[in-house]
C-alpha cells in the first residue's frame, strides 16, 4: 500500500478548478481535510480504504468523519438500498420501512420508546431542544464549552463567527466538561429556567485532548437533571454506535430523555434520528420539525440493514479491540522513535496529539503519515470501522515510523508543554 | 386506473403501529397527507404514479412535495446515481462530481457565480442569511408574512408554537406580500439594520391562495434593496425549476444575490445547494456552515444528470403546457357540476380552492378525488413533472367529477365568502 511516487497533481489541479466556482474549493467540515500536501478529491472507495483522484491509496481513520462504520459499498447495506429504490425513495407518503426502523432502534437503543428522523445530525440537536423547551415550558440550554452539537446559530459558540449574532446565544450557558460543580451553580443561578442539558457521552472538540466522564458524572448529573426537571439530551451523532450498541451512555450506566444520532447509523446514506423516553413522545409530537428529503425511503432501509449488521458483528466491541491495538502500535512506534503520542477519547475514535512539540510539527506527522496512505486529520479525533484490518494497523504502523523518521529526532522539536 | 373496491386497510393498520414507536406515527410535513380516508404509506412508484401498500394506483399531483420532476425512479438519473455508487457515496473527500454540479448550476442558473450544497432546502435558507449577515455586519431580516422558509427557529412565524422562543423572531420583520411600501417602511423604521430580503419568487403559502408578483414589484424590490445595500435572498427551493429553469426570477426579470434551491434539483436524490453571485462569495466563505451529510457524492451525480435532463427536455416550459391543460380541465368539470374552483399560483404548481364552500367541503371534494386515484392535498400547492401525460389529465379530470358527483349540487355547500 506505500505509495510509489506520490503525488496530488491531480487533486491540486482539481482545487483550482473549484475554487472557481465554489467558496473556498471546498467547505464545512471538509476544509479539515485541506492541506497543501495532500489528496483534496477521492475517486473511489472500497471496504476502510479510499482511492484520491491521483490514484494514490489510503487506508481511512477518518470513515467520512463518522459515517463509515461497516466498510465503504458494503454489499449487504447497498443491496438493502438498492432493492428500496426500486420500489421508491422520496414518494408523496411515507415507506413502511420508516416504521421498521424505528422499530429496530426501539429494539436496540435501551433509552428509547420511539423515533423520528431527519438529515443532518444538527436536525437531530436542533429537534431535541426544541422538544426539551416545549415539554419544559423553559428557554435555557446547557452544553459543555467547546462542545459541537452541529452549525444552527443558538450552538456556535464564540465572538466573531461570521453570520453569527451575539444574541443568538443568549439562552445557553456553556459550563466545562465534567465539573458537577459549574453545572449546580448554573441551575443556581437559572432556577426553574433550564430546559436541558445537552452534551456528548465523552468530550470530543478539536484542538483539545478528549476526555472521558469522571467516575460517577454522568450520575451525578442525571440525579441532578431528576430533581430539577431538566431534560437530559446525549448527542450521540459522533460515538453513538462505536462505544455500546445499545447507546453510549448505557456504557457510562446513565439514562438520557432523548439520544441524537446521525453519522454512522445508515454506513453513509444520509439520515439522522432523534430517540426518547415516552415522556416526551406528546411533545415530540406538537413540535414542528421537518424538511423535504427527511421521508427518503432508501437512507432508511440502509439504516435498519446498518443496525441490524453493527448488533450481528457486535461491531463496537470489534472496534474497540481493533481501536486499541493500534493504539498501542502507535504509541509504541512513537515511542521507538523518541516521541510521546498521547491518545485520548475512546479506542473506536483515537484522538491523537505528538506530546511537547509545537502544532506545526504534528502537522507535518499527520501530513507525512498521510502521503503514505494513511488518511488523518491533526486535532480532530479519527474513526475506525469493522472494516479495518489487522494488515491495516500494520500498514499505519510502518507509514507513521517512516514519518517520524523523515521529522527526524524528536529533541529538537520539543518544547516544554503542547 | 380507477380502484375497484377502494380500502386502506393496510395503511390504517400501519399506521396504527407507526404511532407506537413513532410520534404522531407520521410527522413534520406529511402529516397534511394524512386524512381518515386516505392512504398513509407507498409501496412502489414509477414516473408520476405510486401506489398505497394496500396496491391503489395513485396519478401524483404532490410529487413528493416538490422532488420529483422527471418522474419517480427515472432511468437516466438512476444510472448516474447507481455509476456514482460503485465509486463511493459519502467519503473523507469530496468528490469531483461536486465541482461538476457547481459548474452545472453556474452554467444554467444566470445569476449564479458560484454553489454550495446541504441535504435541506432549510440549510440553503439559513446559510443565505448567514451570508447576508456575514457580508453586511447587519442583524435584521425581511420577511414576507407566512412565507415558509423551513423550519429553523427563526423562520417559524407566529405565536404558542411549540419549542419556538419568543425571541427567536427578534430580528425577523414579515411584510405583507406584493407590498412595496411595506418594504419602504420597514427599511426606514431599521435604516441601516436590513441585512436582507428573503422570499419566494411568488407567494405558496398554505391555507390562502397563491399570489404571483405584480407587474414591477420585483423591480421595485430590487432598486430599494440595491439602494440601501440589502441582500436579496430568493428562496427558490419549492418553485424552482418549474418556471424558468436559469433561476425562477428570471421570468420576473429581476437578479437576486444569492438563490436557494432544493426539492426538484436532483429528483429525490437527498440534496440543496444555495448559489450567489462573486460579490458575496467570500462571506460565503467566511461563514461556517456545514453538516455529516452534506459531501454525500451520489445525490450530486442525480442532481446534475437532473439538471443536463431538465434543460434537454425544456422541463419548465412542458411542465407549464401540461399544468394550465390540467388547470383548464379541472375548472371545467368544477363549472359543469356548478362548483367555482379557483386555480392560483404557477400553473407547474398550482393551487386549488372551490369557492364560497366551507374548509370541510373543500377537503371533502380532495379525498373524494383521492379515493379515485388522484393524490392530491387540501389548501397546499401542488406540483406537476414532466412524467406526467395527457392521459393523467383524462384520468384526473374524470376522477374529479365523480367526486363533485358524489358531493353532489354545489348550491348545498354555498356560503358567502370562503
Amino acid at each position: 500500500m506505500k505509495q510509489k511516487n506520490y503525488n496530488i497533481t491531480e487533486s491540486q489541479s482539481l482545487f483550482n478548478k473549484a475554487k472557481e466556482v465554489i467558496p473556498g474549493g471546498i467547505f464545512g467540515h471538509y476544509k479539515y481535510s485541506v492541506r497543501d500536501s495532500g489528496p483534496k478529491f477521492f475517486s473511489r472507495a472500497k471496504d476502510a480504504h479510499f482511492w484520491d483522484v491521483d490514484d494514490n491509496e489510503y487506508v481511512d481513520l477518518i470513515c467520512a468523519y463518522g459515517p463509515m462504520i461497516l466498510g465503504y459499498n458494503h454489499p449487504l447495506i447497498d443491496q438493502a438500498a438498492r432493492t428500496q429504490y426500486d420500489l421508491g425513495n422520496t414518494v408523496s407518503l411515507a415507506s413502511p420501512v420508516m416504521i421498521e426502523l424505528a422499530e429496530t432502534l426501539v429494539d436496540m437503543v435501551s433509552a428509547a420508546d420511539w423515533a423520528l428522523f431527519g438529515k443532518n445530525g444538527g436536525d437531530s440537536t436542533t429537534l431535541a431542544v426544541m422538544i426539551a423547551r416545549a415539554a419544559t415550558g423553559r428557554e435555557k440550554v446547557i452544553k459543555i464549552r467547546d462542545g459541537y452539537h452541529g452549525v444552527t446559530a443558538w450552538m456556535q459558540e464564540g465572538d466573531d463567527r461570521p453570520g453569527i449574532l451575539p444574541s443568538d446565544g443568549d439562552h445557553v450557558l456553556a459550563i466545562d466538561w465534567n465539573d458537577v460543580n459549574a453545572f449546580e451553580a448554573a441551575i443556581a443561578a437559572h432556577a426553574d429556567e433550564i430546559a436541558c442539558f445537552i452534551s456528548t457521552p465523552y468530550d470530543h472538540p478539536v484542538f483539545r485532548d478528549n476526555s472521558l466522564p469522571a467516575d460517577g458524572y454522568w450520575n451525578q448529573i442525571e440525579t441532578l437533571c431528576r430533581k430539577h426537571d431538566i431534560v437530559l439530551i446525549v448527542d450521540d451523532v459522533r460515538a453513538g454506535f462505536r462505544i455500546n450498541l445499545s447507546g453510549s451512555n448505557v456504557a457510562y450506566g446513565f439514562t438520557p430523555d432523548l439520544i441524537c444520532f446521525g453519522k454512522a447509523m445508515a454506513n453513509g446514506y444520509p439520515i439522522s434520528a432523534l430517540v426518547g423516553s415516552d415522556a416526551l413522545k406528546q411533545a415530540a409530537e406538537d413540535v414542528y420539525y421537518t424538511g423535504t428529503q427527511f421521508f427518503n425511503a432508501v437512507p432508511m432501509a440502509a439504516a435498519k440493514a446498518t443496525l441490524l449488521e453493527l448488533q450481528r458483528v457486535d461491531a463496537a466491541k470489534q472496534m474497540t479491540e481493533f481501536g486499541n491495538k493500534l493504539n498501542e502500535g502507535l504509541v509504541k512506534v512513537a515511542n521507538a522513535h523518541g516521541y510521546d503520542l498521547v491518545v485520548s477519547g475512546i479506542p473506536a475514535m483515537p484522538y491523537y496529539r505528538l506530546h511537547n512539540v509545537e502544532r506545526k510539527t504534528h502537522f507535518a506527522w499527520i501530513d507525512e503519515c498521510v502521503k503514505r496512505g494513511v488518511y488523518m486529520v491533526g486535532y480532530h479525533n479519527h474513526f475506525v470501522s469493522t472494516a479495518h484490518t489487522e494488515k491495516d494497523i500494520i500498514n499505519i504502523c510502518d507509514a507513521a515510523a517512516e514519518a517520524f523518521s523523515v521529522l527526524g529526532s524528536a529533541d529538537q522539536y520539543r518544547i516544554e508543554s503542547s
